[in-house]
């Protein structure tokens, strides 16, 4: 008897139509056989909405009450897949996060899962019956519901299977798995059969919509399989129709190179003329700590005068605003120009294979000094090389990339 | 320190605007020094949306999901009335059914409330915090989603109050009060100032669709004395701007006739020629209370070949197609003509000092007469007078009572 854990995103139940649909992956997994719990999204939008009113309501809000009205979407499409699949003559019944209960750290709207309590879900699997649970929910010990963040329900997903003790969890989702590049600039982008977790969290968290960086940190930490796969195209029967995200040693062939991806979530910041005395990186990088702002890439290089040193690095586009403040305040940097720029783009080629090959980051090099693309950064780690250019050379340079690494072909 | 409860129904909070509004009339309680629990509504239509949703997946549905799917816009309101509380600088937090726990029978979708415990909501009142509460759901003892029924928040309301022994209950909703007739159909319909228990029940069950019947009999059980007052229109400061249900010793100057009242939700069935032997009735109402069809007013006259007797009676216009199929089904009708009508009107005229009035129902009849409408069946109790006339006269009865008994003036 396997026991399978599937989560369907807000695209998946953006409609009873689209309820009906999931509740027909679902059946085919009961007559393969298998115990089966869903984890579900609200209908597609509805978060939003439910954000928004909270906005008019009260720009800076409590974060608890703040939390019981985004987490009620849930609610609806959970207790309406259970009737859906009642419908089909399977047994079903909906699951809140209260009902179980999924405790969580009171960090609202963004709480981590401290336990679930699966005793009465087991034995309700064992009898057969579906269980369904609204995702991206939980409550603090003091009993106020909590949510777990944008995306929250593939976290919840994967941990309800790691609590379960699941063969596998599936994350039904709009596109067909994990491909090579964003199959909107590479059209011959390929979808790729295995992605080791290490992979997946450096594809996750450099723009790859398709998983939640925690739930892939998640997974790899409890060891769950993750099947990344779509609602609406799957052919019902085939194994593994999507991605399967799992442990390194599970991937017979590992692909030197398995992956082009690219973000626009960066802004650039150059100092032009900082004074070189000892500590000054320190005097720098601490207040823009302290402002919450997390740095990047960063590279240092001495100015034309020899006697300053120029220092680029890079923060999320969303706290540039709030870096270069915290950097005009900087007692050391009087002197100094601040530079900011949005127009940037990182693009990064990603393979677990890069730990035993060289040459990996020369061919990334070469492939865009011969496109003419300047590189303005560069970061590396041990599955990844990452390179920030201009953002008008993004898709020539994710293209120029997958051909260079052979992605194309099997 | 005096305790209240407000409820807030749907067209109260039909937006973040009502919301707000409904928002500062709490803070006017609060800031009189009263201790305020809230009671709230989903948004105008949102429930009607969710009970849509579970038609369109599965028309035969599960109650315990209904529930949970149905329960889910109340969580939205309360969260959000919660922070237009906040941002005005009053203490406040949102309670769910299960966070309380209000739990209630396993009848699903129609549960009873069995018990509220208000050990945590006590305390934070007493400290100053305001209570807003989800009405229509609970939980019942196995931990499930329950609701309470169409209108249920008015009974979350009056059971909170009784829970929290305060003072009044005020239900905030689209009138200003409780009429002495339908003020669409009589202009000059004045708004009654107190009306006892008693008299609401009446006004409540036939047709006036201020209060929920269920909370009306719950206030007057648990001697809650309730204010049906306007969200819009009231002045903040006036005492008791609405009209006040309460005892019927509280009430000094007890009006003879209170209200008219109609509706229009009774079907009339006529069986002519029904053999005069012993223990028809039952052979006919038998089959009729098996397939749970409530007869209301019945006449029995007999017929012209003075060997058989014709029957009249009234059941709800949706039970009406099931009685006369069970009808057809007893073997004593099988000579007897079945007349159903859909065209009538029930009119009452409802006053609790008619207990020491004689002549009431005389005035009635005698108006009705006077205006040439045909009374087709009467009942009484002791506090009201109901005929069934053709539908066509709703207007003209209900003004010309209205007009009769005097209700026009003070």
């Amino acid at each position: 008897m396997t026991r399978l854990v599937l989560k369907f995103g807000g695209t998946s139940v953006a409609d009873t139509d689209h309820i009906e649909n999931a509740a027909a992956k679902v059946a085919a997994e009961v007559e393969r056989g298998h115990q089966v719990a869903v984890v579900i999204s609200a209908m597609g939008g509805v978060t939003n909405d439910l954000i928004e009113y909270c906005r008019k309501v009260s720009p800076l809000h409590d974060a608890r009450e703040y939390d019981a009205v985004v987490a009620s979407g849930e609610n609806v499409t959970s207790g309406l897949l259970a009737l859906a699949l009642q419908k089909r003559g399977i047994s079903a019944r909906s699951w809140q996060g209260w009902q179980v209960p999924i405790v969580c750290t009171d960090m609202h709207g963004k709480a981590r899962i401290l336990s679930i309590d699966t005793t009465e879900m087991d034995g309700r699997l064992e009898e057969g019956e579906v269980a369904v649970l609204a995702g991206f929910q939980g409550i603090t010990s003091r009993n106020r519901i909590t949510t777990l963040g944008r995306g929250g329900s593939d976290t919840t997903a994967v941990a309800l299977a790691a609590a379960l003790s699941a063969e596998r969890c599936d994350i039904y989702t709009d596109v067909e798995g994990v491909y090579t590049a964003d199959p909107r600039i590479v059209p011959q982008a390929r979808k790729l059969g295995k992605v080791s977790y290490e992979e997946m969290l450096e594809l996750a968290s450099l723009g790859a919509k398709v998983l939640q960086t925690r739930s892939v940190e998640m997974a790899m930490k409890k060891n769950v399989p993750v099947q990344v796969l779509s609602s609406f195209d799957s052919p019902i029967g085939s194994d593994l129709p999507g991605t399967l995200v799992t442990r390194e040693e599970d991937i017979v062939e590992q692909e030197i190179v398995n992956g082009i991806t690219y973000t626009k979530d960066e802004a650039k910041i150059t100092l032009i003329g900082v004074p070189d005395i000892p500590g000054v990186a320190a005097k720098i990088f601490g207040p823009l700590a302290e402002a919450s702002v997390n740095v990047d890439m960063i590279v240092q290089s001495r100015s034309q005068d020899k006697k300053s040193v120029n220092m680029t690095f890079t923060v999320v586009n969303s706290d540039l605003q709030r870096a270069v403040e915290a950097l005009k305040k900087c007692d050391e940097l009087k002197k100094t120009e601040i530079r900011p720029d949005e127009d940037v783009v990182k693009v990064s080629v990603v393979g677990i294979g890069m730990r035993s090959h060289a040459g990996v980051a020369q061919t990334m090099f070469q492939t865009l000094a011969d496109k003419g693309i300047n590189i303005q950064v560069i970061s590396t780690s041990e599955i990844k090389v990452s390179v920030l250019v201009a953002a008008e050379y993004t898709e020539l340079a994710v293209r120029s990339l997958h051909t260079a690494y052979g992605l194309e072909s099997e």
